[in-house]
């Protein structure tokens, strides 16, 4: 048995909920859109297919999508018996699905620069070898931010959660703020969570509510305008939310939302964190104000489950990401520990 | 042809947008679940009709709920001949709908002390002169209150609203927060409006976006989480909303995101005001804080359009209203002028 096998056995024998893994020289993913009404599993036996399920949802999240870039030059490597043009190819095809997922160019780009400098007689065997460690480390991180974020949850804390940052959007234990979560339960601390419907695309009602199920975390749906009033009344002691971006001087980049958590946390006087990868600090950015955020099409708002919900003809606004100020953030949690203020200087300590 | 059905033909001539209405001696009242999809008129020939569709919400918003009572008592004077003890009854039975309902309670309460202290012989007609004599009045409170918050809103301003304050839920012509924004819109002033969806109910997505289509007022809906990023974005100059209740001190109860949009508002300096009619300031609430939230049941929360949104089993909550806190507030807009801090002692004086 080949060690991505042995890999992928292991992983489900420990409860992971993988986002993508493979078989017999096949992928599979579960397509996320279909959550949580049913869990679909699309096999995916070509880079093409992959490609296509990043672009259409079926995965996402920015761990999630990293580790598809490791998977599909994995399967170019498979299906071509160590073709090392049709891995570059690979990588390529998938980069381009998402011009501005960080992780996932980070991590073609690295797996691109070994597929250049390994001698052509060993590739395949050591290109495979190399795309296990990269998966085990993105596994490893995810842990080892639970528990660094794990310190800063004490026992009876209700915690405030937004949009969807868990298992199926990273490596498959928790992703970045479930994983937080999820080490602090397993952990026997005795928790709470609110999870933010998330609107428009619903992904806390989804996906969210899916992952603290299937993980046996107690929790509480409310709609992303409650926040606020539940921390005055003091059923709120922490909020940890994900984060698409972090910019140079810890401006958030996140599902937009965050924000308005973030300054009803400040008011309320609740600590707030990002749960983050070290990789998804973005030193081009000097501040969030240097992000252009992407406006998507306003019928994702007018719409629900594909049901018009206003009156015809009504335009609507939908920026996908909102920026919360450094000042706001009380610690950014990465797999190598909580960075605290000053950010600017801290988190370039990360950089090397 | 009797004076409510001349005022009815007037009403609608001026093109208002009337909740409930009365013709030949019958009362008609837009059921507004089932906006927008379509325009449904519901025939109320008595009282326990009225209240029926009172309390599954086919009439809602203090406004209208609360000339439901004087549109009651008529009907009960209409269908009784003038019986004074059927009369009270209705405002009885009217009043036991809502029991929280300031302005019902208030508005039937000083139509029974009117019919208490009416001559039999001359009750009917008199009677009848007095309730139009109401219902103009309210029409006449909300115009004056839009001249007042008109007066605020600057050629060129986005607006930003939350829930619905609107015709439906007053008199007909623009309710609270609406008549302020259609009356700069009649004065020809260049005004945008941001209305928030709403969740769980969707009043902003569906009746607000609704009314502000009807009068031809330029608009976009956004969802609830949005408001503080486009704030930032300096794209909304003012923030006008509508009341549940205000307090002695100025608090503001209202649907539930309110507090964040006003987090929001104080952190990017947008003025926030809120549009109310005298009758809703609660004097025996001295501060937010001695106000019992309603909390309705999760399942509002959990479903949308009789659609379940999350996984099954799901717990949520639903606090109907938050606080803000009156410092958040720039101004109260009132049929009576704007209210300005300090507001412990300035609202003090509509007391009398």
């Amino acid at each position: 048995m080949n060690r991505i096998n042995e890999l992928t056995q292991k992983w489900k024998s420990e409860g992971l909920l993988l986002p993508i893994w493979s078989e017999n020289n096949k992928l599979y993913v579960i397509d996320q859109r279909a959550l949580p009404r049913e869990t679909v599993v699309e096999e995916i036996t070509d880079v093409r297919e992959l490609a296509k399920a990043i672009k259409d949802m079926s995965i996402r999240g920015s761990g999630a999508i990293g580790i598809s870039g490791v998977y599909g030059m994995m399967l170019a490597a498979m299906n071509s018996n160590g073709n090392k043009e049709a891995v570059i190819e690979a990588g390529k095809e998938l980069k381009a699905t998402r011009p501005t997922a960080l992780n996932l160019m980070k991590t073609v780009d690295r797996m691109t620069d070994f597929v250049l400098s390994c001698p052509d007689d060993i590739f395949y065997e050591k290109f495979m070898d190399k795309a296990c460690d990269i998966l085990e480390d993105q596994l490893m991180f995810e842990k080892k931010l639970g528990e660094f974020g794990a310190s800063l949850i004490d026992d009876g804390d209700t915690i405030l959660t937004h949009c969807h940052s868990g298992a199926l959007a990273g490596s498959g234990f928790g992703g970045r703020a479930l994983s937080v979560i999820r080490t602090a339960f397993m952990k026997k601390k005795n928790i709470h969570v609110y999870t933010c419907e998330t609107r428009p695309y619903l992904q806390g009602a989804r996906i969210t509510a899916y992952e603290l199920g299937k993980f046996g975390i107690p929790h509480t749906l409310i709609t992303d305008g409650m926040s606020g009033y539940l921390m005055k009344l003091g059923k709120i002691q922490k909020v940890v939310v994900g984060s698409d971006r972090v910019a140079a001087n810890g401006d958030l980049i996140n599902k937009v939302g965050t924000y308005m958590h973030a300054m009803a946390a400040k008011e309320n006087g609740v600590p707030f964190y990002t749960a983050t990868s070290s990789h998804t600090i973005d030193f081009t950015l000097k501040s969030g104000a240097d992000i252009e955020v992407e406006f998507r099409p306003g019928n994702e708002v007018t719409h629900l489950n594909g049901q018009l919900i206003t009156p015809e003809n009504t335009q609507a606004l939908y920026p996908a990401f909102d920026v919360t100020p450094n000042e706001m953030i009380s610690g950014i949690i990465t797999e190598m520990g909580v960075i605290l203020k000053p950010y600017e200087t801290e988190l370039l300590k990360l950089k090397y």
